[in-house]
């Protein structure tokens, strides 16, 4: 069996047309080429997505080596912007085009190939686990966290994992993810009592608490940042009331408020910070002040030792470039992979993901390959 | 000529559907009244709508005592939800009922009644004015303010006027008006930088501006009230940004503040603070903040005295109620008067003003003519 074409792979990927939910041919396409290559092969749907579990190497190996990502992509968007046909996968100099190309048909192709081509010509010692989900762009419940659970069902460990979404900001290699800040929104709805604006003392104003607990949250250092992480930061995203009438105190305001928050913290010591806040301005105010919260995800960290050394020495190897260790931008499947075992993120730069003429050099789907093929050496070696 | 019935004149003036700016027959049927009880009666029509000015006596002379009122009427409403016709005018029960029966065809009926009845039973030394705009309820920049232009024009003047507005919240006789609060609102927009949630630093909030800047508007004691004033008061009234997304920081947001104020203040003065204050939250917070500033009228008041005491002592014979002088309430075209002479304001109960089924008893039409009349007898005396 000669080498896989990763680029050929990510084309072949490009043209399932795998929005989420729909598989789309994607993860059937990878289940028939691993389980040529004597991977185990489990298909784990649930809730009207489709998942696919690999795995080469006996189940309860030690040294077993897992790789996550999703075939699933984001909507076309305006298809009359696309130059190129979104699901056409047409390669003009050196360049692939299609939705996916960057985030992340080219990065499962990578690893499957290097997987694939790694297993067959040199036989670890060990076992390698492919966990892919074709639910990472949707509401993410039925992905990753179906594939977890299904490992942790059937007795199936990873002893690390990486994902390869798309993690350099510009440059091939820059970028190695360790963690995320955490991030949770919370929708307060402070209620008085209507009124005439000639006479304010005969109706509860809601605005002015609302207006002091903004003003207390937004002003409040929540940290300065750690080791690993940027300062936890809060943003007031909207105020809004909807009353034109200015003869008429409201009875009613909404406001909302979005915290992307480090290891200081977490969703529970946030939470009763802002219900601590809120219940404070309620009592000043003599007003009504109701919260929702919305916890996306907990900051996580993998401390940085022999899992980012191994993706940093194969990426310094293979690139030129020694890769920060960064725990910036918005969240990923990682999130749950933590609770499971140490998980950093790798991938190519991801410049137009999500956007129209999404695309990917051609020569960085190789180099990605080369990398995750490094690594594989180089942990089972 | 027997004495004129102010409950049919009523009942006849709600006939007329005057709703503003439409004259409806209203202003017509009361310069054919007055004209016949010789009044010189000239119609000062302007942008639209129509105002009726009656003078009888003389024109230049020192005791020329003025009513002034108005015809318009707000719309009807849900007029589904009417049980009387709006401008049916039935009487049941001691009870007339229509749009206007307070606010303020009854008091407009009530004092030509009691004019013409003293003037020709009794003519005066010196003169009666009657002030009668169709342009109340309105924009009121053609109504009483064009009367006033017309009467500086054409060298009229009143020595004193009295209002025929609604003044009494519950009981008839308890109160007359000898002043208004001031009234204006301000429009804030503030403009950051948009941005993403997760990086709140290379955005712009405006929001915590607004916040910070509604909070101190809203905490700061203007003063707690006069002689003859309640303090001035601060209403946030609305704060806007409509920005559904939690990850976006918004660029832009707006808010909105009603104050009413006393005689300490006046729109110059609270216009300069207004600016002040945003100009620091501006500075503190490195976004952009433009105000609109609109003055509805400025804080009024004709001190205790000779027309209060008329009025007041006309009141309590007729009533046995001993009236309050107050400052209370919304606007009304007593603001415009006050610069041409000293007026104050009594009428009926306004309790149904506005409303759906808009009514008055009947009785209070009758005391509403005896207290003008005795007013009348009392200062011409
Ligand atoms: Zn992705
Ligand atoms: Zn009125």
């Amino acid at each position: 069996m000669s080498p896989i074409d990763p680029v050929r792979l990510t084309a072949d990927l490009i043209r399932c047309p795998s929005v989420t939910p729909e598989e789309g041919g994607a993860l059937v396409l990878l289940e028939r080429l691993l389980g040529n290559a004597g991977f185990d092969c489990a298909r784990v749907d649930r809730g009207g997505v489709a998942n696919l579990f690999a795995r080469w190497g006996d189940k309860d190996h030690a040294r077993t080596f897992g790789f996550n990502g999703h075939t699933d992509v984001v909507p076309v968007g305006d298809a009359a912007a696309w130059t190129h046909p979104p699901f056409g996968a047409e390669e003009i100099d050196g360049i692939l085009y299609g939705r996916g190309a960057t985030d992340m048909k080219s990065g499962v192709a990578a690893f499957a190939a290097a997987a694939v081509d790694f297993v067959i010509a040199t036989p670890p010692e060990g076992a390698v686990i492919l966990a892919i989900t074709g639910d990472e762009e949707g509401d993410a419940v039925d992905g990753t966290v179906a594939l977890l659970d299904y490992m942790n069902q059937e007795g199936e460990a990873m002893a690390v994992c990486l994902v390869g979404e798309p993690t350099c900001p510009n440059t091939m290699g820059e970028m190695i993810k360790i963690g995320r800040r955490g991030s949770m929104s919370a929708w307060f709805t402070v209620t008085g009592v209507q009124g005439h604006s000639a006479y304010p003392h005969r109706a509860r104003n809601p605005l002015p608490a609302m207006a002091r607990l903004m003003d207390r949250l937004a002003s409040r250092e929540l940290d300065q940042g750690t080791d690993h992480f940027d300062a936890s930061t809060l943003a007031v995203v909207t105020i809004d009331t909807g009353n034109p009438a200015t003869n008429v105190i409201p009875a009613q305001c909404r406001g909302t408020v979005n915290i992307r928050f480090n290891d200081l913290h977490s969703g529970a010591t946030l939470s009763a910070w802002l219900n601590e806040e809120a219940a404070r301005a309620a009592e000043e105010f003599g007003v009504k002040i109701d919260i929702k919260i919305k916890i996306s995800g907990e900051a996580f960290l993998t401390e940085p030792g022999a899992l980012s050394d191994l993706v940093a020495t194969a990426v310094q190897a293979e690139t030129g470039v020694t890769p920060e260790l960064s725990t910036s931008g918005g969240t990923s499947d990682a999130r749950f992979i933590k609770a499971h075992c140490p998980v950093v993120e790798f991938g190519l730069v991801g410049k137009t993901m999500h956007q129209v003429d999404e695309c990917v050099p051609i020569e960085q789907i190789h180099q990605l390959k080369a990398i995750y093929s490094r690594i594989l050496r180089d942990y089972f070696a």
